[in-house]
């Protein structure tokens, strides 16, 4: 999922704000249950990988996702995408989600979109797929700090 | 947070539909890891308590209590809800949560009420309070078998 | 703003506030389209009746309702009941609809009441019925200008 | 609903689909009183222009859009989305819209793309724009005919 940056020059995104991301992201200790790991960013976008394990099933037969890890996700998939536009996001507004399609085990992937980052309130759009489908998709709306 | 149900005549509810609502609710392994325990229920409407465990820290200082954890309570209480309208949920269609307040370490209590219970879907109306404060609140729809 | 308490009898709301209500509700040329009026009002909540009229009309066979009708009155109605609570909300955040069941021609009645009225932000839940059954519900999150 | 495909030029839609979004739009006197036109459409999206008229405006001064206007463009944008990825919406289940800036007295555009179009459910998202400035946005789920 890491695509490779193997370029020094022409960086699509400032590394502290990168380093910023990765940093928030894992000093949460809910993330670091949920193992979370950055997997790309760009400017006011970030991609957002989670592995998988069995305390996050919801129905046992078959097994399936719990509806609030995708929700987690898109909450704090549309928090790191507002970083990565350079603001300072400071809590959750608000948070929608829809579900499409049942999780499965396996590794899941999170990419979040800034739809407007305002001087007092930044909002998110954030997609969830699993082997390249769509399993739920969602929007956070997040309070901004203002300089 | 457990209310006493000394009588036996003049049940509110069935008896089969409270141990539905409890053995749906324990047998998902992410309730189980929560802690989740029905509280109280009665026609329509639940109450469900969650313990505290550190693992659900969003940002530790001061520790507050993870956004999607308190929408995977609005997901789960609305659909142990609709159990308790006499309905049978399916699957969360999408789920809508408002934060108001941090919540701290400590006790949760979940109140969910049912909205409506159409005959192919069904919305609950949930709100999540710590130390009887409202910490958060929202709303979940879900897919309802038809018989 | 000011809130003189000066009657002896037991009012159930502040007049000036009630005054209030009226004035920025039909001070809006779309709320004088829709003909709407308080029906009524006490701390923290409202009920808006609305008239019909054709143009409202969304499918013609039958007539139903335009959803888009259900969600101004759920808008309107939390901002309203936000006014009811003593504070001032200045603008609409987002405002969330769920359609129960097809409006038919007649009036409509919103009920809408207050769920949290923060320093900077407030939140009110609203019912649209139609002959005494739920047509419509949601939510509202407004900005609120702190004095 | 039978979707021929005589021509040869490489057509971006089907001329039937394109004619059933316009038939539906305009049958509409909710919509023909907004004076909604298909602006353009392709395959899962389409966009809505509106014009103006006084009759919209919320606060007088200074003049701004009725959030509900923008609430009935996200709804009914979507809905002609769902046509025009070729399946039949047949109502409204929910709305959210989220509202990032006043609109003014002038014409407005939204642009609807369709999120997901499955066997019973339908999902678009939709951009509210005036002046090439993004005013609001939101997502509506609807209910698909099936087949």
């Amino acid at each position: 999922m890491q695509k490779p940056r193997q370029k020094k020059e022409r960086v699509t995104m400032d590394e502290d704000r990168r380093n910023l991301i990765v940093e928030r992201l894992q000093m949460s200790p809910f993330h670091q249950w949920l193992g979370l790991e950055l997997a790309d960013c760009g400017e006011g976008w970030v991609e957002i990988a989670m592995p998988w394990r069995d305390e996050l099933i919801s129905s046992p037969e078959p097994p399936t996702l719990h509806g609030g890890i995708s929700a987690s996700l898109i909450d704090m998939a549309g928090l790191s995408a507002l970083r990565a536009a350079g603001v300072t996001p400071v809590g959750t507004i608000y948070m929608h989600a829809d579900y499409h399609r049942a999780g499965r085990p396996g590794p899941l992937l999170a990419r979040s979109e800034v739809v407007r980052a305002g001087r007092s309130m930044g909002i998110a759009d954030t997609r969830v797929s699993q082997d390249g489908k769509l399993i739920a998709s969602g929007r956070g709306g997040y309070r901004i700090k203002s300089d």
